[in-house]
């Protein structure tokens, strides 16, 4: 059978050999991207589950539109709202399965083979693969603890005319990286000055453990004239309420949006309206703060418990940056001493000590930094990752 | 902004700006393609959620895999194998989020731009749209009551070496024809015969009236040697259980399955486990054939109304064929005696009498043929369908 060409384009082997090996019996495994289901508000799902059956049955049953179920777009635009962001409201929003697909559509709706999109390096493994199964060359911006480096991101723009840049400016996936203020500001004005669609994926940007990160670029783009022209923003409810739903959703200029809806309408008809109605009985019923304010506790504990029995461990070995929200720690192996520096050999160790993680290499669109690897500190209890840390340290001792 | 050039493949104005109408106050619509609201088992699927949150409410809220929640692919793989379908287990599966996104795949996983596919003329809408936005040259294939005329079909495909053939077999959209046993065997033969995949889309088949359809052609391939390396067969619990769930899947070669599985997790991931599991509890705790015979006589007796009322009300300015299951009712206007023979013009006179449809022409990818209509009958109770002919038997008489 002959296939489409544009598979051709993509590589997916990396990863899935490595998470064959998660399967072995007894291993702590820190290579998720996932939220920790035990924190999940089971009951308060159950109760938003039943309100939509007892109040609106055809709906949450029935076939809805491809923008999405009307009482959810109205909640998210209040959940935005709540953070500062201004003039989005209920129509501004389509309602997406998970922001995955929102990620999908853009590429469906922008991109044709040859066109160009610029990532962080490293950034999310999926969105590159997303983009390249639609024909884009994926290139790659430099990123420091402050994000993405906005003099090189210029330099980029300038020279490759993309027609996208993808960011995830606070908690990255997998850097933990947040974008200062200052540099939010010169990415609303790159877009402007580039006339180039900034796509803001913000997954993470809820699970903050001490001070709030700053405003979104989409809070931010009403103090940047023009920039709201030219700003996608991906929202989704997977990483505090539950990634099952797969409720996510797309904030984009109107003509942007309603192609993303018409592309949509041939990708899945809608998202469905059962989880959509769930998820929005469980925001008008309040649960939300509570929830979030539990999950970010426990995250921020572990965090914590892992930055410091990696260091205690792994030593002068390891450079990282205390993460302050998010899923992820960001790790490189400074190669000090003499020691370790190829996290897939420090990779294949650690399944041999019971440890898992994941290498940094493919998060990286060109120029793979191998002495990098991500480690997800939340579906462990503490004493689970002190455990882990003591293992990888093992990993790193044993003789190759 | 410039956007993907894929978009300039697709355009949805004709059947939008109708729908647009659909607003007005007492309009009697048979515009619909989706089950009446009113049959869905409302307490069984709030049992199955329930079931699903105290079993399992880890796995119905969490990431799952993007082949599908396992316990939900054996239970399609038993559903399917209580309709004769022999060799297909869970693993050979694939969840889909709505049958809609099987196309999707199928699209994404196959087609290169200016590949051709071969459908009926007419077909369902969405597939035309879904194939032409991966740059598919969409080529209609001739049907009369009977399905698809397979001697048209062969030359056809040796003609144009498509890569794919989209058949609705049983009860299609929105011809209502069910292609013959013998046809379908030939179907198959032709399909090993060119080394061309055959796609078979199944949302209606277990919708008859009276006497069961054919076998699929999924069920029909072990007869027919060779075949099933060449067919995809996509099934849907949208038209009986919720299309509101979205559960949808496909059952492919192995080759194409593992790249529909690729492609579905750079498009969202995974459909919704939320969704899955429910969709799973439902099945086991098996309530499927009661609701399945319950939903059969109600569009049996709405269907028998509508040809009936059909036939009194508007005589021999239509011909049709009495639908033996599924949802619609195809339309022909004859013309004779000089009556009106544009569904276009009759569509837009029936907005002004009060009742809607679909006009034909839209669901012809080649060679629209202006004469024709759809008209559901699912959604409708028999009196309103008895007013909704009146109404439309008024706009065949009333002057342009």
């Amino acid at each position: 059978m002959q296939f489409a060409e544009r598979l051709n384009q993509v590589e997916t082997s990396a990863i899935r050999e490595l998470f064959k090996l998660l399967g072995k019996p007894g291993i702590i495994s820190f290579a998720g991207g996932f939220p920790d289901s035990a924190l999940f508000d089971v009951e308060g799902i159950r109760a938003a589950t039943e309100a939509a059956l007892d109040e609106e049955p055809g709906a949450a049953l029935q076939y809805g539109a491809t923008e999405g179920h009307q009482p959810l777009r109205e909640e998210l635009a209040r959940l935005m709202a709540a953070k500062g962001v201004r003039d989005v409201a209920a129509g501004d929003l389509l309602v997406t399965t998970g922001s995955q697909q929102a990620l999908d559509l853009l590429g469906k709706t922008m991109i044709s083979p040859g066109d160009k999109v610029i990532v962080e390096g490293p950034t999310f493994l999926a969105t590159i693969q997303c983009f390249r199964l639609y024909g884009a060359e994926v290139i790659s911006a430099p990123i420091d603890e402050q994000g993405v480096d906005v003099e090189a991101l210029e330099k980029l723009m300038a020279e490759h005319q993309p027609k996208m840049v993808y960011l995830i400016p606070t908690f990255g996936n997998p850097s933990g990286a947040t974008l200062s203020l200052e540099r939010r500001r010169k990415v609303l004005e790159l877009a402007v000055k580039y006339q180039t669609l900034v796509v803001e994926d913000d997954p993470y940007g809820d699970l903050y453990f001490d001070a709030a990160p700053p405003p979104s670029l989409l809070a931010l783009s009403s103090e940047v004239p023009g920039s709201r022209a030219w700003l996608a923003h991906c929202g989704s409810l997977s990483k505090v309420l539950s990634p099952g739903l797969r409720v996510g959703w797309l904030v984009a200029p109107t003509a942007l949006r309603e192609r993303a809806v018409m592309c949509k309408q041939f990708s899945d008809a809608h998202t469905s309206t059962y989880a959509q109605a769930t998820a929005a009985q469980y925001l008008k019923a309040g649960g939300m703060p509570a929830t979030l304010a539990r999950v970010r506790a426990v995250y921020a504990e572990r965090a914590r418990a892992m930055g410091e029995a990696l260091r205690r461990e792994l030593g002068d070995a390891v450079s990282f940056v205390a993460p302050q929200g998010g899923l992820f720690l960001w790790v490189r192996l400074t190669g000090a001493r003499g020691q370790l520096q190829d996290a897939n050999v420090l990779a294949k160790r650690a399944i041999e000590q019971g440890v898992a993680f994941v290498p940094g290499a493919p998060f990286f669109a060109q120029n793979p930094d191998a002495s990098t690897f991500r480690l997800s500190f939340a579906t462990a209890d503490v004493a689970k990752i002190e455990e882990g840390m003591a293992r990888l340290g093992q990993a790193l001792r044993a003789q190759a």
